[in-house]
């Protein structure tokens, strides 16, 4: 069953989605609000990541933003309103949540930013497992600006920089350039912006061709390891392994690798 | 109650401090030991990292050095002096825990670096917030060249750059210059040494119009949670965020937004 | 007693190795197989480690290989051919025993690459303490062509570079070239072809000619030290430094550094 547009009672729909040749693509649809990660976006992307999640028929989410900004982060009209500690508990949570969600989700997350991203945004863009931008996008953590430290998108920007390189980031709040963010790891690659969606579609079919079933696994064991000490770590890929083995899409992969052919993957 | 410079008895000066703009600058001055990490050194750098930590009006921390050296880490004749394994041991802890007390300290530091850097001197570079160098400066843990391995400098290091690059610097004790020093993570910018000050000067200026309680508050959240697995490091960090939105600045921050003017902070 | 060269009965020797002023170098030698990792070829590198690990004489390592592919990871005729999960199982124990075993060698391990490296090779690399290569060499962790995950050469890579840059190779099967390996930090230089010997070779003269046992002592807790919350990683080699004090060649160090002479150790 493909996964369903969200579809929130009266609510307004702010994030589109379209599935092609096993590429879901989440557009942040709210340019009025700079994109911003208010709780109705946020549950509208959690909607689309658990129905994504569950589509055997997406191989590949690519996610963009429609206008110049790609996200703004935190709503601050509805964050200054939230007067309750269970309120502000809450949104962190459910945003926390989120932000796992594309760590843990089966499919790779390919970030496509042209434009600004700040404070909650970069957090996304860290979350995803890749990030292509548009030479002229830029970034910042920029919550200190307004007496909000980023201390939730340094989790996401810690495990993708250098301490000092996230430090000038967050206690700055300064913009960094495309460039730069691709120099210190943020992003992969920096690119004319009319070469970008190129890119990203090229990079996209190629993961799409990969058997779905295995790359969940082997993303999952990846960012599992990450956090073990050596040992522990390599006992549970060297299962991992093994698991893996033992699908018909490594059985057909191999054989297919010796036959000079293309594999024919079951996802199995 | 500002923090007062070191005073040791008879003991001879080899720190000063000046507060400006709510910046300190401590100043390393003992260029005649090329301004080793004697006992004497970290005593007194220990004494104006902790009067600092409870000076509210000191918001940033510059570090620097008097002299074509800007540490050679470690007293050599000193260290060679300690026949005992105890006094040793108080010695090597007297400097984790300095090192320690940097990354802990309230306010965020900043190394500035117009020299030559060895061994803990390097150590207490990469234990810093933020390094901005000369381009003429030049880096190395250089202990393995006297049969003492910068194992204690390991640990600042190999949490800035790469490990490959990490033990290129521990195992061959050669120096790199500054611009490889920014290329792999161990200080963020090099500079002409003309510019190096401006730069410096702008920078901590900027730091220091924040919310120090801010600041505060997210620079501990930042290195407390690298250590963490991913969902262990965003309860932590979610549940700051939630703090850090009860504190006044964070209320006037927001306002301010609104409002188009510069936040008033109470440091509250 | 030197370390002996692998002898396996009846079996083929594809590794060579040579020992001259106290620098050994290990030969993988079997381009017939594009240097696969087969069962012998991970048991005679395993001999090769543990006589190595032994032989107090030798104070560097040199990996390099015969013909244009490095190595191309796993055997994948092998590995077809194992059907049951135990087979399965041991075979990446073995796998992951081996690399561990060069992280834990007393004995620092330079890798010498010029050609190609794929998969389990390219785990082989990021396994080693450092990496040269030349220009033309190239890196891709390519299992996920023929449905199997590069789950364990992930935890080495993983520790080598940012998470994007290792998922971009693990989804994509890609190959990077050497300058790109060397940006994202998993190898430390890329050279001309024709310059990469002379360099390896003063590399490895100039590591070779420190204390083998101090260079032992601080490679073992670097690794160590890594994986630990910086207080731990500080109690940790603060007791690793007096250890080292300890030693014969700490103390010759320093006395030869203040006599203005080249040490003598003893490796004590």
């Amino acid at each position: 069953m493909p996964a369903k547009e969200a579809s929130r009672g009266n609510n307004h729909r702010i994030i589109d989605m379209t599935v092609r040749d096993h590429v879901a693509t989440l557009t942040l649809n709210d340019p009025a609000s700079r994109n911003s990660l208010s709780r109705e976006m946020m549950t509208q992307l959690q909607e689309n990541l658990d129905a994504i999640a569950a589509d055997k028929n997406i191989h590949v989410l690519i996610l963009r933003a429609e206008g110049p900004v790609f996200s703004s982060g935190h709503n601050l009209r509805e964050v200054q309103g939230m007067a309750r500690d269970e309120t502000l508990a809450e949104l962190f949570d459910q945003c926390s949540k989120m932000m796992q969600a594309i760590v843990h989700l089966p499919q790779p997350v390919i970030a496509r930013i042209d434009g600004m991203v700040t404070a909650a945004g970069t957090q996304l863009v860290a979350s995803c497992d890749l990030a292509y931008a548009s030479e002229n996008s830029k970034f910042a953590t920029s919550g200190i600006n307004f007496g909000l430290f980023c201390s939730t998108p340094g989790v996401a920007l810690g495990r993708n920089v250098s301490p000092k390189h996230a430090m000038e980031m967050l206690l700055s709040g300064d913009f960094i350039n495309a460039n730069r963010a691709r120099e210190i790891g943020l992003i992969n690659v920096a690119l004319p912006a009319d070469k970008l969606d190129a890119h990203i579609h090229t990079m996209a079919q190629n993961i799409a061709a990969k058997s779905p079933v295995v790359v969940k696994m082997g993303k999952a064991a990846f960012y599992q390891q990450l956090s073990l000490p050596l040992d522990e770590a390599y006992s549970l890929t060297s299962g991992v392994m093994v698991e893996n083995m033992r699908t018909h899409d490594a059985a057909e992969g191999l054989t297919a690798f010796f036959e000079k052919r293309t594999p024919e993957w079951r996802g199995e």
